[in-house]
């Protein structure tokens, strides 16, 4: 098997350790299967999945490292210099059956390109019947991880999350946003051009290579402290066949942004990364109805109001239910 | 209601009524709706969706005629001179329930950019359970249609499609292939380089606007020929609840093409184009599971061996259900 090389591969394997475990003690009957592979060009990872479990219907937590050489116009793209690089992180994606039960992205990374290193990654969730309380639950924790280290950054990784899961031919975030940052721990001046234009809420201040990595530590121990509370209060709430259908027609907006605009999905497939793997994200079951909206005045047509950017914890507060 | 502007939009839209209404009378339940629309951008179209019928669980058949500016880089990468185009065809997807009806795509189109205009699209077969005498069937009335005006045409736009609906990522065709082309009728000299890379399959002879008009008007007259023979043959075989799911994890291959890769997607994306009209091509129901592959010696497992180009009309025949 694959063994993690260096401290933050090595840090990550034991994340992914730790938070299937907990998923599992929540799950109850679920187990992760564990799914080791080696990649061609170098590196590997461990997939690991549970499905058809009590509380998620699909879970998947993937561990990584990959190293190699990049083609030359997808290397032209990243900063740092020539064209190797190595790759480790994890990422997830939770896709609960009840509806009640939001779905939860995350994900954490380094990178090493040449001469430049950076962290990457952020957490964000997508509700199908969104609660306020919760949303804000999700948003305060983030916030306080973000807070022990800059006071700005929950601010401005909250906005690069709202920019970053957008669905422009829908005009609809994914979700409720969460938080997205990347390129942490670089100097300013090794952003490249195209990645600057990419990137505009890319740290201008320089962010040493232990702070960075110390921030990332904190926000990934937060993760599940932001996640799962909800799915506890949610998980045996009743819910009816046209709430689940609901469920279904959501995970297709879920679909759409994670083939037409996910840069991860991109990256995984450019690099000649595990399809299964990086397809992993993609929800058990889903459905497309043409052109439905939901009736006005109904829980679906209040759920879609969501899915714009919203101040969730700042003074003009959003009464419960109602964003 | 928009009305069609010119003789192309014209026979398309006609075209548009007449498979609608052979679709009507194989369906014998479900009616297509009426849906028209208009782009901001200029111009508009109708799409045309059944839904829940007897024989197709999603059905659409989409006409526009859209006109406008490019933005700059698209406009670089198609023929001709300057910003201004105009496109006009119909587009069609067709999902029957049982799962011994394939799917199929049709697609047929005039482009009109500054002083080159031209006709692109083909049609393509996606059976869930194959057989061989049906996909030979289907083959073989494109590949008469093509004969009737130029020998080389068929085994041309048959290897286009081979290539063109294939995933990189699977190692898998999306189906078993039919015919496409794109930039008929204008001069070889015409092709800019970007479009010339990306068409190895270009015919390098000229071929006159009312040559190509008349062979586009072939084809899409034999498509209901190749296509419906197959439906009435196969609509009525009963079928268990394992061969629907196997159907709507096949079906999770058509939505991965056709968001990751398909260029109809593509340009209607990137030309403001009708979301809901686009996107209509997905299915109505589809599956993930992570890593599954059919048991050998499966039904399933025979169906995946389909999956790659073969030479379905040629000398060394392939037995009944064995490809």
């Amino acid at each position: 098997m694959l063994q993690p090389q260096g401290e933050a591969a090595q840090y990550f394997r034991q994340l992914q350790h730790d938070i299937c475990a907990a998923l599992e003690e929540l799950d109850q009957t679920g187990k992760f299967i564990e799914d080791p592979w080696t990649r061609d060009g170098g590196g590997g990872g461990m997939t690991r999945v549970l499905s058809g479990g009590n509380v998620f219907e699909k879970a998947g937590v993937n561990w990584s490292q990959v190293m190699g050489t990049l083609d030359k116009s997808f290397a032209a793209f990243l900063p740092g210099m020539g064209q190797q690089f190595m790759a480790t992180g994890i990422s997830l994606v939770l896709h609960p059956k009840n509806p009640h039960v939001p779905t939860v992205h995350a994900n954490f990374r380094k990178v090493e390109k040449g001469d430049a290193q950076w962290f990457g990654g952020g957490a964000d969730l997508t509700p199908y019947y969104p609660d306020i309380e919760d949303v804000r639950h999700f948003h305060r924790v983030l916030q306080s991880a973000c807070n022990r280290h800059h006071p700005k950054w929950y601010s401005t990784f909250k906005q690069w999350c709202d920019d970053y899961f957008y669905l422009p031919h829908r005009h609809e975030t994914r979700g409720v946003g969460g938080i997205f940052y990347d390129y942490l721990g670089i100097a300013a001046d090794q952003l490249s051009g195209p990645t600057k234009d990419h990137s505009p809420h890319a740290l201008t201040e320089a962010v040493a290579e232990t702070t960075a990595f110390g921030f990332v530590k904190d926000i990934s121990q937060a993760f599940l402290d932001a996640y799962i509370p909800i799915v506890t209060k949610r998980m045996s709430e009743p819910y009816s066949d046209s709430q689940r259908q609901f469920q279904l027609w959501r995970r297709g907006r879920y679909v759409e942004f994670n083939l037409l605009y996910d840069r991860g999905t991109q990256f995984g497939l450019r690099t000649n990364g595990r399809t299964e793997s990086i397809l992993m994200s993609l929800p058990p079951l889903v459905r497309w109805d043409y052109n439905y909206h939901p009736e006005p005045n109904t829980a679906e047509a209040a759920a879609m109001a969501y899915l714009k950017p919203h101040d969730w914890l700042g003074g003009q507060s959003p009464e419960r239910g109602d964003p």
